[in-house]
């Protein structure tokens, strides 16, 4: 069975753990916290969250591994079948990705766990970039009613688990609503919070945030 | 015919032109800079290069439009046939875009166009990034002889794009040889500029680089 290393507070792990459930692919969860130990390299080059365990060996990387589940798992594609289309949907996850939960990514840290406040050359950056990415998004995202059309796709996926922490950055940093001239992306955040797969995984997160937030503290009175 | 977008100065660009070349697809290049114009946005999202153009329409995002490459042109395959191989491969190419390319894009500027200097803070977020990403590629590369193993892949289209540029910032921004420990990584560089596809990007890149440079001087220029 395949096994998937992680925690429930990572948006990353969501996508994967959010992927097989919507497949109805059977898995199992393995606490894994990404870091530079040497024990956790051995599994995840870099140290990050998430890890797919295989029966060939383990796989990192978010992308790679929904790429992997897409080419080997039974249920629901999460992929269009022309080549054209699937294109267009890789690209809008991956434009969700660098160019707004990278950006995002760079706050985290202080606007979600109260830690130290991210350089100002840091902020205006992710700033900037936030205010490109969503323009991107708006552009190109359909909202009929998933990202990339009639759908369900990976780029929602990347969408639901990165967009509304974006937005919860801009609003609480920036003084900026991402979502304002959006009514689309709302609609869909609402749509998908009805999702009971959805409501899974975001009630996995809420029994392990008190656990989570202890460890990031933990770790940033380590690291002071 | 396929017609690719953007200028001989563009990693990503090129990466997708040596693809081409590589699989012996015809293409014509269409000069493009990215920018967010609103005519550069209509085709290019946020604004970046390339875009590929195809019968359908336009496709932006280097990995999307390499799958899309992969999915539907003669030629070699950059993907090994296994579905685990291929999502090593897709992990390898992911690790070398967000960790080492995107680090060190951050100094771009400063070291390679003699613009201003990075901010100090990005200049050590990149550093300590660079930092775990070489050593994530150490970690995982096999160069065997090439990034994944036997075979030309993916992987090291991101590699031969992006690994030069960042051991140059490496060097130059913060005295450090990151290849210095990776003598496979260094002979794989090697390899590689043997190739004729990769000397006649390099050869295309050199013929273009002063109007490129007088252009980034020229927007330089414009915003300071």
């Amino acid at each position: 069975m395949l096994k998937l290393y992680g925690f429930a507070a990572s948006n990353y792990f969501n996508m994967v753990k959010m992927a097989l459930l919507e497949k109805g692919v059977p898995f199992e969860t393995v606490p894994f916290h990404g870091c530079q130990n040497p024990d956790i390299l051995a599994i995840s080059p870099r140290g990050k969250v998430p890890v797919l365990e295989t029966e060939q060996g383990f796989l990192s990387e978010t992308d790679a591994i929904l790429d992997f589940i897409e080419e080997t798992q039974p249920g629901i594609s999460l992929l269009p079948q022309s080549p054209f289309e699937r294109a267009g949907v890789r690209a809008m996850a991956k434009e969700i990705e660098l160019y707004i939960e990278l950006p995002a990514r760079v706050c985290y840290v202080e606007v979600f766990f109260g830690g130290r406040p991210t350089p100002e050359a840091l902020k205006a950056k992710s700033e900037r970039d936030l205010i490109k990415g969503f323009a991107a998004l708006k552009h190109r995202a359909r909202f009929a009613p998933y990202v990339a059309g009639e759908q369900f796709t990976l780029a929602d996926l990347y969408f639901l688990y990165s967009v509304d922490l974006a937005a919860d950055v801009g609003k609480r940093l920036f003084n900026v609503d991402f979502l304002g001239d959006m009514p689309g992306a709302k609609a869909l955040l609402e749509r998908l919070a009805d999702n009971p797969n959805v409501q899974k995984v975001a009630a996995d997160r809420l029994a392990e945030a008190p656990a989570f937030l202890q460890r990031v503290g933990a770790v940033g009175r380590a690291t002071a």
